[in-house]
């Protein structure tokens, strides 16, 4: 088994959401209008960046809802965009919380209203009013994350329960990145503390939400099936966060759509970098501070950094981390469903997690 | 009548809701602090600044579910939690946004953070670090704020509707948002649009969408009494407004927790200074321009900005404006309600907002 598979369903799953996806942003773009330019303009930015996602929250919530025999796949299709809204919100806060200025290869968003022509400032300056109009798009996309999911046609009983598991995780999520943003150096960086963020700010809103969401607008009540879809959910955020590692240190800049080297600019604490300043020799550690957060690093500095984690082991360690979560997700999936065809995706799906270029 | 009876309306929801409050948020700080020390500090601090609120808000939603019949007292206040952190979550971001360094008499929430003693910093600055966990924390009690809705004890069918009004109008309130910080400078202040960020910023989600909410959460259907409370609420929105701006600019400083003047250091668009530019003398505007938005104006220059805004008849126009809006609320009360005590509530407490001193 491969990722094949699991590839085809995520394709399959873009070409269905994204038309239903662009027609309602456009909607709501238009609604905007009619009251003002500017959230019409808020909106229509944040359109053409969380028009490029992978979309693999949202194909989540469809296949837990298929999992768990869900039938009426209109319906859960457009309840799926919730996710996808929430997922695009949150990442134009996160731009905004660690300074990226990239986004799938455009500006991030309060770059993109750093240099907005409407403004004519009477306080503040431009980058911060940037910054303002990121943060009130993310709010924007939260609200309409909910509004969205509310709205679709699963009886109030299965919505208020979906909202329950949302609202858990969502809450999960910002603690995670409250923790991930309050900084320890790297000589502080403790194992524990560093699963413990990772597994918050990204594991359980990738993999666990989408999927129980999906299960529980399915109806599925039986206690034992949701443990096992949150197990395999959790497995799966940890592939695709190991993954999103490996690609941040590793890909290629092309596909990623980021620059290389950028995690390693930003400082941000990964289980790479974890294994190398517990593993790595004195001469690489002294490396790995030197460049580590460090904004003017070469190009060359980042080659050599891939080629140290490469030597200590890191890589392989990280990546051997990976396809165990791999394994541990799929040793979940007979007590989820004893369709084959289901089974099928479910392990290529997560096969195609730690596969995946970008 | 005068607001006497409102006053007490809301002195006593104050006295059942405070200790439910604190008594949730105590719970959410503790669970938080099994997770981590740090969302359980954000809450904490949240929770300082959070406590201290009218809760004006709150209270409408009380009353809106009384106005339509509504007999489970205790299940609505507990509902009603869910309208005074989203409030709160509002005001966070909101002085992140304007760069408010005081709330209530404490340092706004990015103040606090900018001076955190955790962080030992990797990458960006400490006033940055600041506005990123303000952010983090509005983010958290926006979701709270939608959690504690959904698990209050009304029925699906009806927290599905009071949800929908609720994001709508969320929604509304950031679109409002975004217009009002992108500033037009006073020259360029247009009537039609500043009433128009007042009131989807303000007016909607401080008076339609509580009173809306509680009417729903009591099962009214009646389109006819759904828009007369709908209409009460934006003129209630609206003379709660306008009574800020006068405060603003003339209230004590003591009781509104704000440094004299801070309105118009900010350069606030208000009402005031709407009615000034267009009113005012030529040396009374130039004076305006001088002041609005200056950072280093005197206590001296407040106090002549007052007597100028006395002297122009702006005071006097914007007082009779929000007087206007309270007779335009009254109106609306027997379309509400029969009951007598809750009529007599329900004018008393338009009434208070036009007499309220904080």
């Amino acid at each position: 088994m491969n990722g094949d598979v699991g590839k085809l369903y995520l394709r399959d799953y873009l070409q269905k959401s994204d038309p239903l996806f662009e027609e309602y942003l456009q909607k709501k773009i238009d609604e905007a209008g009619k009251i003002s330019k500017i959230p019409a303009e808020l909106l229509k930015r944040f359109l053409e960046t969380a028009r490029r996602g992978k979309k693999i929250r949202g194909a989540l919530t469809v296949l837990g809802y298929e999992a768990c025999g869900g039938k009426d796949k209109e319906t859960i299709l457009d309840a799926s965009l919730s996710i996808e809204l929430l997922h695009a919100g949150l990442l134009v806060h996160d731009d905004f919380m660690d300074e990226d200025k990239l986004r799938r290869g455009l500006p991030s968003l309060h770059e993109q209203f750093s240099e907005f022509g409407f403004k004519v400032k009477v306080k503040s300056d431009s980058y911060h009013y940037g910054e303002t109009m990121a943060v009130i798009a993310g709010d924007i996309a939260f609200y309409l994350s909910w509004e969205k999911l509310l709205e679709s046609e699963f009886s109030p009983d299965r919505l208020v329960r979906a909202g329950k598991i949302y609202t858990k995780h969502v809450v999960r999520t910002a603690f995670g990145q409250g923790m991930d943003l309050t900084n320890t150096p790297l000589t502080g960086l403790n194992e524990k503390h560093l699963l413990s963020v990772l597994r918050l700010k990204t594991a359980e809103y990738t993999g666990v939400l989408p999927l129980l969401l999906g299960a529980v607008l399915a109806g599925e009540t039986n206690g034992r099936r949701l443990k096992a879809i949150e197990n395999y959910g959790l497995s799966f955020g940890w592939a695709f966060q190991i993954q999103d590692d490996i690609l941040g240190m590793f890909g290629d800049e092309e596909k990623v759509g980021k620059p290389v080297g950028s995690d390693l600019r930003e400082g941000k604490n990964t289980l790479l970098m974890l294994h190398l300043s517990q593993r790595g020799t004195r001469e690489q550690r002294a490396f790995q501070r030197k460049v580590l957060g460090n904004k003017n690093i070469t190009k060359d500095d980042v080659l050599k950094m891939r080629q140290i984690l490469k030597d200590a082991g890191s890589y392989d360690y990280v990546v051997n981390l990976g396809w165990k979560y791999v394994e541990e997700g799929k040793n979940q999936i007979p007590l989820i469903t004893a369709d084959r065809r289901l089974r099928e995706i479910l392990e290529s799906l997560i096969i195609y997690m730690m596969e995946r270029v970008k």
